[in-house]
């Protein structure tokens, strides 16, 4: 495998952002982040030299030249899926056919039935369009969405989600938990996402992906 | 591969089940459908019989016997993935790399960035907390999605949305279409999705899966 070059367009705090780098650190890729800001100006990811690296105007977005052109690839679970395929070694999913899907089940309920229904334009259309409480609206549905994984959990978890190596539901739920927090949902319900978390956070790769340690996030005060 | 006896638990109408039909039908796999009524007393999904399967709460769960167990996965993603994985041919995914990766992008630009915020749930809670029109906020997100995906879709659509084979990312692409036209969806401004859709439903697998032909859809009154 040549090596490659890869850029992550990201934000330090977008949870999507987070698990990219999770996959990037895990498997050893260099790469170079750059930062979109999501609320200078309305949102650069809303501006068109982004649109048109990704139109829906969401990071994170891969980029790598291959074979002379310049490549571009949106969603977090597809990159991460594609890194796996690309760079196998070491692995983000299973190797067990029933643990794998289990993975991808538990990933994607944090990223298709969690993540979505808290992200920055559906907040504001809740606050602006209808006067309602943003904050306590993301609260429902990402308590909501963790009570179930928790069950889910249980029955591979061994400490990480599927088993005894961190793999993609991993990558969705330690951010997931870190946005949990900032809204204050009350996480101490779910010991098996904890202790799974727990084991993560003890590992290099998620340390270096951690929102706090990035380049654009607000540093303290000296 | 050992002939296996798979149980779809869907719902006619819901996009999630559509999708994971088409991978049923278009891999030639036998599989009894079971309807999940998602409307009636609140919603069989919510309750524990259902809740047993996947405790999220939603359609589709894929059911099989594996070495003695019975095994349930929930996900229209992961269980896609997984059908891919145990019964290869024929493919839902490309064989080029960067065609797979936008396949898996174009999908979850419907799963994660679309049908979540078009669901039951929150429309409902759109239109009960407060009182807003959740028609309105269905066609919004909708209509942002598929203009999104008609960009990306240009760059690789041939005509199905990821090359000369249909692939996972129309089989979340027809049943959204059939989505945004029942929200009032104006569709005619995304040429390059409507004429993937109509290479798909020239295709049995795809007419199979239609809701219109599911044991649970109402049926005409003769």
């Amino acid at each position: 495998m040549t090596p490659r070059s890869y850029t992550l367009y990201g934000y330090w705090r977008s949870s999507a952002s987070y698990r990219v780098r999770i996959g990037l650190h895990w498997k050893g890729l260099p790469f170079v982040y750059t930062p979109i800001h999501l609320g200078k100006q309305g949102g650069e990811q809303h501006q068109a030299p982004f649109l048109a690296l990704n139109p829906l105007g969401q990071v994170p977005v891969l980029e790598w030249e291959e074979e002379g052109r310049i490549r571009h690839l949106a969603q977090s679970l597809a990159i991460l899926e594609y890194l796996e395929e690309r760079h196998p070694s070491p692995p983000l999913l299973p190797a067990d056919p029933f643990l794998r899907a289990r993975s991808r089940q538990m990933a994607e309920m944090v990223n298709a039935g969690i993540q979505p229904l808290q992200n920055l334009l559906v907040l504001r259309r809740v606050r602006e369009d209808y006067q309602g409480d943003d904050q306590e609206w993301a609260r429902l549905f990402i308590a909501r969405g963790l009570a179930a994984l928790e069950k889910v959990a249980i029955e591979t978890a061994s400490p990480f989600l599927a088993g005894k190596a961190p793999s993609l539901a991993d990558a969705c739920l330690v951010p997931q938990l870190g946005n949990a927090r900032r809204f204050g949902v009350e996480v101490a319900a779910f010991p098996t996402l904890l202790a799974a978390e727990a084991a993560c956070l003890a590992l290099p790769a998620f340390a270096a992906s951690h929102p706090a340690v990035q380049i654009d996030a607000p540093q303290a005060e000296g």
